[in-house]
């Protein structure tokens, strides 16, 4: 008997008759002999109901309300599954944050969690129940409803998958798994089998919306497998897991790119110690959200350029933030140019590959695009291109790379 | 300082913006100098879309999780209410019926509350805290949330301002109060002041939405006196109180009427022991709920006429159980009427006051209204009439009675 811990996103459960598909899903994979612990978002589309009603109320809405609102999401998502499940004729019960409990720190609306009491639940399901978990959710120490923030409930599939001692854990979806690239633009999109956890924290950084970054961090540290599958497919997904358990046969394995991004350069800033802070540290404070940077060595010793990459909709407050502190940080002018995108290839199989670089390069060289900034890590490069050509840029190197 | 218990029903907490005007009055209510604890229902219609929910899932959805949906609807209106009132620059908080807890037996979808906690309350509000509980839920001794059915939110405040020692609780609803008689229907129908809980509780039975019967019997077994107002118009409403505190000017306090009654009459019944058992029985075991019933003394003491009154929706289902028992019922035919209404003049200052039963009938009697049979408790008489004649009764007794 394999215990599992399935997590279905607020797709999965957007309306009465996916709840009884989802209850089809759980009550198949128990009938073939698994424990079944199922973590469940709210339906989709009604937190943003509640945030708004939030919203109309005050501005600045109190944080410990807030949890207490939005968590009442997953409350009304999971009664409707248990009571799904138990009109298959299985047994179910739901549980709240509160009631396992999951207990988590202070930190209302962006709460971390601390530790799972399973007790009960394993109790349960040893006796064929079917656990029904709210994610996003849990309780603080003094005892109110906290919720985790950004990619809460696979955050919560992840946390229990590791106190439950499964060895994985499945995210059911409303797409097929991770792709080469994404599967709207490009046809030749494949999706992959297999992919380690930190090229998924690239691609999830890069744009893909599969799974949050935060939550792919989890899972790494955890050392949890997460399997992202289709819930309405029935198919195979992609496995997220550790480099070591993965054959790598290919260089790259998906190409990324965002929207809205801009460029700016400072030219002829003073080349002196200390001016990358100056120039940085504004930005930061307005919340000012700062992505690529690249300052090359000057030649003379004197004066060098620097190019930063923001979001579009930052650009105008961020050209006053620094016209406003020209006195201390001179430069010769601003130029900006608000229509650009970053390309990135991802692969942990780079590494051992020295060619990886020029081979990207030459690429986009035959497509005649204008590389307009590259930035590299381990495991990624990134190139800024007119955002114009950032399809023919995703096309070429998917050709290039071999996921055709 | 007094300790107030204001509790706010689902109109009241309907939209945003009445939820704002809700924090306005908890705000002048606490400026006054009082402690402040709200009992807030659910915003009107949310309950009913999340009952809908369960009832495309299942035509049998399990009672315990549909505890667990229906509970979601104050926890929503709690936290907008309390979010609401800490934006006016107050301390606020909500509390779940688990938080406090309200303890309940295991009754899930009509529990009973067995104790409340009052400790941690009782510091907040004596901390300038303004506290908000959600009505009509609490927890059962196995930690799962009950919810206690009909008048839910009304028996939750009753019992909050009993465990929590205030003098009394009031009940803001969208109706100035309790009215001499229907309103809507009688343009000369009063506002009443005070009225007994027993006089109130015929009331809330015969068809006057306030409070339901349930809610009222709890105030009067627990002497919480109740003030019935407006959470719009900011005037004095109704105070339902013991009859000790009331000054009985008036014979009759109310007129109230019912809608959709039946009336079945079973002509020539043998008149033996035991008779009345075997034609309700098997009504009382399909669910139907007999109203009235009168049964003379027979003549020549071999055969009589038995009457009574149901819903209805209730008549073919009754007929039918009545036919299929023909065989030992032996009774002679049946004869039915499906367009009946009972008329009831209620007072409590009628147990003194033996001149009333005949003062009605001649009221009647003068509007040529027929009175088709008779029912009397100490505070009460009711008669069914021809529904057609309903408004012609209801305003004749409300002018013989001085309540015009």
């Amino acid at each position: 008997m394999k215990r599992l811990v399935l997590k279905f996103g607020g797709t999965s459960v957007g309306s009465v008759e996916k709840i009884k598909k989802v209850a089809k899903i759980i009550k198949k994979r128990q009938e073939e002999g698994n424990e079944i612990i199922a973590i469940v978002s709210a339906m989709s589309g009604s937190t943003n109901v509640l945030l708004d009603k939030s919203k109309l109320i005050s501005d600045n809405f109190d944080n410990e309300e807030l949890d207490v609102l939005l968590s009442s999401g997953e409350q009304v998502s999971c009664a409707l599954l248990s009571g799904a499940i138990i009109d298959l004729g299985l047994k179910s019960r739901s549980w709240m944050g509160w009631q396992i409990p999951i207990l988590t720190d202070n930190n209302y609306s962006s709460a971390g969690i601390i530790n799972i009491e399973t007790k009960e639940i394993i109790k349960f399901i040893s006796r064929k129940g079917v656990a029904i978990i709210t994610g996003f959710q849990g309780i603080s120490s003094s005892g109110r409803i906290t919720t985790l923030g950004r990619g809460g409930s696979d955050l919560s599939a992840v946390a229990i998958a590791k106190f439950f001692n499964t060895d994985s854990c499945e995210i059911y979806t409303d797409v097929e798994g991770v792709y080469t690239t994404d599967p709207k633009t490009n046809k030749k999109a494949k999706k992959i089998d297999k992919i380690s956890y930190e090229e998924m924290l690239e691609m999830a950084s890069l744009g893909s919306k599969v799974m949050m970054p935060e939550s792919v961090q989890a899972s790494m540290i955890n050392e949890i497998p997460v399997h992202v599958r289709s819930a309405f497919s029935g198919k195979k997904g992609t496995i997220i897991t550790s480099e070591s358990e993965i054959n790598f046969k290919k260089l790259i394995t998906g190409i990324s790119y965002s929207k809205n991004d801009a460029k700016i350069t400072l030219v002829g800033v003073v080349d002196k110690p200390g001016v990358a802070a100056d120039i940085f540290e504004p930005l930061g404070k307005n919340n000012i959200n700062i992505d690529m940077v690249i300052q090359n060595t000057s030649s003379d010793g004197k004066k060098t350029d620097v190019t930063f990459t923001i979001k579009r909709e930052d650009i105008s407050k961020t050209i006053k933030l620094i016209e406003k502190n020209k006195k201390y940080l001179k430069y010769d002018k601003i130029i900006h140019d608000d229509k650009v995108s970053k390309v990135s290839i991802i692969g942990a199989g780079m590494i051992a590959n020295p060619g990886v670089t020029h081979q990207m390069f030459r690429s986009l060289a035959n497509e005649k695009i204008n590389i307009l900034a590259i930035s590299t890590s381990e495991i990624k490069i990134s190139v800024l291109v007119e955002e114009n050509e950032t399809q023919t840029s995703v096309k070429a190197l998917h050709k290039t790379f071999d996921l055709d």
